[in-house]
């Protein structure tokens, strides 16, 4: 029986094999890479520039799960909470990704896809162009943050015997664990939309 | 001349060092964290009891920075801006810290007093228990990932060709970099605030 084959090498086998490293060591170098891969450094070089094409690839490969809603029949609030909840799936997923992710410039084609779609839901709003980039933002922010309780363990806090007696209700109250991050993660989005039907137009 | 002793080690020296190893790296391992104290691991365990307990140093560290609204003259909205802008300043210098600390249960005790504040605010707001931990959780989510915004390079997005006039119009009309990340924070808390004062109490 022959040995099974190496995989062929190209982008989208690298993109996987750096987000594996990076969901379980927060980073990754072009070695470490090369070597999960059985390959040289050089032989990465033939498909990658360099680590920040990488980055993107990864970025692109979170991002490639968002399908964009069709047709003009939605709300703005309603194109950018099912953006923003796609958004939320993915990167609930990929923990460690996310500080990655933010610390280099968007150049991905997938990636500002969905940024092209925010805008134009913003635009739709009435948001001038300024206004309109704060808003993508603030959702960006608060995808990104909640995708991050997502992936918190199953005890966020343990008071102690000095907690605030509100403090400690409040954890009893808590949701059960499976529902807790998206049922707060759907209030979230909500109260923000809301909040941002309402701000004056500039 | 003597030469400098070697600083005493306690467990201030070593949330330090952690601290600069996670800055650097995203992540860090005990042998690393002795490593770089020039110690022994075993002398790292006759101050901490392992790899968890020096997460919640880190923590502690963070956020002893947070001092809380003191006398009861504020709105719930204000205390709640108070300290989310405090927390939002200490993180954002600590990126890569976030997915580590959101990773592990918060037992320290420097934290669940700034919850223990933020649940008072909310009793205060009319918000019951299960509600309080909701309003608590999105604040925290968006302090977070608003923090990681702050650390992004100064170009956050590159359009190309096919991105749409939408898009480019925001980036080009963006603010400047030194003031993008803080006012888009302070909106985006404002808006968060609007949005949780009207939602209906349960």
């Amino acid at each position: 029986m022959a040995r099974p084959s190496k995989p062929k090498l190209n982008t989208d086998v690298i993109a996987k094999a750096a987000l594996t490293l990076v969901d379980k060591h927060g980073e990754f170098t072009l070695p470490q890479l090369a070597k999960a891969l059985s390959v040289s450094a050089s032989s990465l070089y033939n498909h990658v520039q360099g680590k920040d094409e990488i980055v993107e690839l990864m970025r692109g490969r979170a991002m490639s799960a968002i399908e964009l809603p069709q047709g003009e029949s939605e709300s703005w609030q309603q194109t950018v909470c099912l953006i923003a909840t796609a958004y939320w799936n993915s990167y609930s997923k990929h923990p460690r990704l996310i500080p990655l992710l933010t610390s280099h410039t968007v150049r991905d084609r997938t990636t500002l896809r969905v940024y092209d779609a925010l805008a134009e839901a913003f635009a739709q709003a009435g948001f001038g162009a300024a206004q309109r980039l704060q808003a993508i933002t603030i959702v960006d922010s608060f995808v990104l943050g909640s995708a991050l309780d997502a992936a918190a363990p199953q005890l966020v806090w343990e008071a102690d015997d000095t907690s605030s007696q509100q403090f400690k209700e409040a954890l009893d109250a808590g949701l059960p664990m499976e529902q807790r991050a998206e049922v707060t993660f759907t209030l979230g989005l909500d109260v923000i939309l809301d909040g941002l039907s309402s701000i004056p137009r500039s």
